[in-house]
């Protein structure tokens, strides 16, 4: 069963939030300094209902605390092996070392999926989706305020976004592991893009503090028959509390998100 | 004196050959297993005519051994303080966390400069430039065969890659630390990038085994007054002899590549 499988099977069971692990050590709770510890209580109060988790490789590195983003994917890997890790490193390079950060997303840090940056072209995406078990989730439209200033330009009367969204679609998903970035900020966008890749899975940033509507996301950005988004947040859920009970406020909050989901899609 | 003016006195000294330190373990010399032992003799051997060293993240990351990049670049900063090291790992990310990647490269590893994709628009690269002695190196035409995909894409009768110089010149550069990548497989857009973005550095990769031409490269990539670029150079220089004489081998081939370069610039 291969990322996208694995995404499919959380879907039948009504799971849709990617839960983003992206502890910044001034937001920890009080008495809490180790991001692993953090990482796996949050971990341990949301696993059964969390769609996938999605550590973000900035928050580590800036630190040097790569070896505690290590020892949380391995954690979730040992103790909720159903729950696919979609590690945010949004990679991108050509040939050979494209393979190299295939290497150090899937087999150095154990991860499900990895982000990668489409600018390069092709030679930047094949090298990741020849490991066909593992998940290439490719920017397509970003959630962040100058996404546009690229992405939006108009290309033989079609933005970029969509020339990239067909790209993955018609060219890059023959092992059926492709899935898309595109950002609740943008709901045209969405649905242009769902048009123009009616099968592949949408990881959706931008619920919540970045300003996107939920109700408009679904519906633009689900599949015809429903389902087709991971629906990320990190802020809201991993620090929905400050005190001793963050982990129990980040299961409130990611069923409360849930729910949501449930009732539009 | 930040990593443009750094480069800029490198320039004068008539240095313009970027080292690229990608070891891959199975071209290694015979005898020698360890990274830094085998960065540490290409070092020694060519410090005097580098104009600055280029370390490729994922040659070390995909072996889990971010620690020998590490080692690396701390040697060079105290036994050549002088020749500048940049950081090749194409990082792309937005506000806070594009951030948090900067203290990665600038702070955890001690680089002079990084390189940034640009897909995600100006969030992603102003967050690193605001570091202000350090250098921002921004993918503009890449050297790599599907380049073309979405760089050349015409977009208002220019193609991105122009959008994107354009940026990087006017509106990114305000502490004068950018510059761009700039194939040297692609000479014709690389007089038009030139000529969009006078003023800012270009960092070349492509010549020798990637089939780019030197001496149309220094004609179409120099500033109208010379100097301007800095030629990388990986396998060509680094593994000129898989012998117990790798370390002059890859002196040899720098003089020469420095000699091929002066005679035209």
């Amino acid at each position: 069963m291969n990322f996208n499988e694995a995404i499919r099977d959380q879907w039948r069971q009504q799971k849709h939030v990617c839960i983003g692990l992206d502890p910044f050590p001034e937001y920890l709770p009080n008495g809490i300094t180790d991001l692993f510890e953090f990482n796996k209580a949050i971990i341990d109060a949301t696993a059964d209902l969390a769609c996938c988790y999605k550590p973000q490789f900035a928050h580590y590195a800036a630190l040097g605390k790569e070896h505690k983003l290590k020892e949380t994917i391995h954690y979730i890997k040992k103790h909720y092996p159903s729950v696919p890790v979609i590690l945010d490193s949004k990679r991108g390079d050509i040939g050979s070392t494209a393979t190299m950060y295939a290497k150090e997303a899937f087999e150095q840090y154990a991860a499900d999926a990895v982000t990668v940056n489409p600018y390069m072209g092709s030679d930047t995406v094949l090298p990741f989706s020849e490991f066909k078990d593992k998940g290439v989730i490719v920017l397509c439209r970003t959630s962040n305020p100058s996404a546009s200033e690229f992405q939006n330009q108009s290309i033989e009367g079609e933005p970029l976004y969509i020339h990239v969204a067909r790209k993955a679609q018609q060219d890059w998903n023959s092992n059926n592991n492709i899935s898309l970035v595109v950002g609740a900020t943008a709901p045209q966008e969405m649905k242009h893009i769902r048009s123009a890749a009616p099968k592949l899975p949408f990881l959706i940033p931008g619920i919540g503090a970045q300003g996107g509507d939920l109700k408009s996301t679904l519906i633009n950005g689900r599949f015809s028959d429903g389902d087709g988004v991971m629906i990320n947040s990190s802020r809201g859920i991993i620090y929905a509390s400050k005190e001793k009970d963050f982990a129990d406020a980040a299961r409130r909050e990611t069923e409360q998100l849930q729910l949501a989901i449930n009732q539009n899609i």
